[in-house]
């Protein structure tokens, strides 16, 4: 099963590319009708991510409809936490809500170290069927929640603005967070290597809420679990590298220290602009972003005048890979993706002479 | 009327003071219970705003329990929209609407410049009659929200996770944006300049919004109007300089930008260290922040530990005023922020040696 298409995987380790690759974060999701429809069948969001046909098959229809440069296998950040013992379920209109949230330090000693290749199965499954029906099209790209992304949920209950009892846990027992984050670091080194050795051929670790935390508590409580994470790494499979990326959304003022982790590649939100983050980070990672999801509202002009002033960003040379700054959201017209990938597909080459 | 603490006036201008100033964003709000028992008595929050006698009075609240070296009046950001015939009104739970949010190009041509001095007369009259009670005791803050703040609101018709609205008026109709937003400028620059002739002693624009924008959009669309205002303000008034403050949320990458719009002092929230935003201000301008509200759930030795980390990372010097890096939130209680100012007076002094 030759990779026909490795330019994803050969821009993520700053390798010679004759264009810029492009995928999406949330490609496969609610803007899409194929996936609403396939999601109604399922029953419910859990059923989906855990019925590795079904999760196959949302995995693989945007690339029905797009050119895309990579898969992500479908799946939710919240599947650790929940073999854990919390017991995730999703209310609509809510989002995702524990029924077993932590409650006391006693609730962290307790919990358990998960068997991820029994326990999360179904996952592993989907990678395995998704690689083979891919047939080397494009690689399979693996994630994860960060630690400290998966605690918030944990101690929260569910979403949150302020993360009020997470940040009085960090600030008013350190030890406690520093164990319930140890615990959720080395789980999800378990989960990761099991995806790649399951077939994904590039991991995402996914830090949604590192920029609710002070620039310090930030180093204590969530880079530092991550840069463990990716030390703990499997980062050779099929005679190939496996890229790792990290994306801390609103953690921009931390670039370098996140460049420093070991990490191949890091995810850069729309707040910065591409030129500034590659200035700061050097020759040492490769830059994943960073277009405004928003801009996907507008017509297919105004998309393709701001990839191209996203590509003009970033620059001529090799380390980008095309993407939004964060998930696309469920308003907007798959077409309009279309005209996107469209402009990175006729746009890029150019700065790759 | 002789001000007899110019504390904070003086750190805001980077002048020599022997110890920091403190005063708390949001510090008369619902975490005081005297705020809700004179809010409840009110009726309705508009109710309280648009009495001076009772805005004066939640105003004063937290300068008889605690140390502040300031006032900042009592009102809401959305009182310019209000009164530009929008209709501002408060469901339980939901936050700030608006009867007749924009939506359309028209809706934006049609939007009357209002004369500040009668409209929001009620602000003017809350500011004289707390000037009047303070009676130099410490000085008044006025403010206002910024340009694309108050449009997101104005857009959307209230608040927002995702801003879609009002990005799409951004990218694909930029010269309505330009005008709703030019409109805005001119209001809000009057609107503070009302403010500071009826005695506010300095000024703060909060940009609470400016974090959702893409560096080169927060260029366009929030920047260059705060900047626009900060040059049409009156500086001096009752024969000392009034300073500007500009807060803008989540937008630290933008630091040197903002503190080259001509402004005395940049809010910084806590995402970044004072450290490194000293390092990248330089000389130009003062610096307020920057403590994660969150520390005041935690206990009164947590406070005094972070206080001092706070003051550390500011360093020696002038040109640091202590506050929050956002709002105080509802669940605090009132003896955290006791502790958080008194290890503010305990400890700051020998920064100043």
């Amino acid at each position: 099963m030759e990779l026909k298409n490795d330019t994803l995987l050969r821009a993520l380790l700053r390798q010679p590319v004759d264009r810029t690759p492009v995928w999406i974060m949330r490609q496969a999701g609610r803007y899409l009708p194929e996936y609403l429809k396939t999601r109604a069948e399922a029953g419910s969001f859990m059923d989906l991510c855990q019925t590795p046909e079904l999760a196959c098959e949302v995995t693989l229809q945007p690339l029905r409809r797009f050119d895309l440069d990579a898969a992500i296998i479908f799946s939710d950040i919240l599947t650790i936490p929940d073999v854990m013992g919390l017991k995730l379920y999703f209310v609509a209109g809510e989002g995702p809500k524990f029924e077993n949230p932590i409650r006391s330090a006693d609730d962290i000693r307790k919990l358990p170290s998960p068997d991820v290749n029994e326990s999360l199965g179904y996952v592993m499954d989907a990678i395995s069927l998704t690689r083979r029906e891919l047939d080397g099209k494009v690689p399979l790209i693996g994630f994860s929640g960060s630690p400290w992304t998966l605690a918030t949920y944990m101690v929260e209950g569910g979403s949150s603005r302020t993360f009020s009892r997470t940040k009085k846990l960090i600030y008013q027992e350190p030890e406690m967070a520093h164990e319930l984050l140890g615990k959720l670091a080395n789980t999800v080194t378990d989960y990761l290597n099991a995806q790649i050795e399951s077939g994904a051929q590039a991991v995402q670790i996914f830090d949604t809420w590192g920029g609710a935390l002070s620039a310090k508590a930030y180093q204590d409580f969530s880079l530092q679990y991550m840069a463990q994470i990716v030390s703990g790494l499997k980062r050779e499979n099929e005679g190939r590298r496996v890229p790792v990326i990290l994306f801390s959304k609103g953690c921009n003022t931390q670039l370098e220290a996140l460049a420093n982790t070991g990490c191949d590649a890091l995810g850069v939100d729309w707040t910065i602009s591409l030129n500034e983050a590659r200035a700061r980070v050097g020759e040492r990672v490769a830059l994943q972003g960073n277009l405004d999801p928003a801009i996907l509202l507008a017509d297919e002009k105004v998309i393709h005048r701001e990839v191209n002033e996203t590509l003009n960003s970033f620059g001529q040379g090799n380390g980008h890979v095309f993407n939004l700054g964060h998930g696309i959201t469920p308003d907007v017209d798959p077409d309009n993706l279309t005209a996107l990938i469209n402009a990175v597909w006729e746009l890029s080459p150019s700065f790759h002479s």
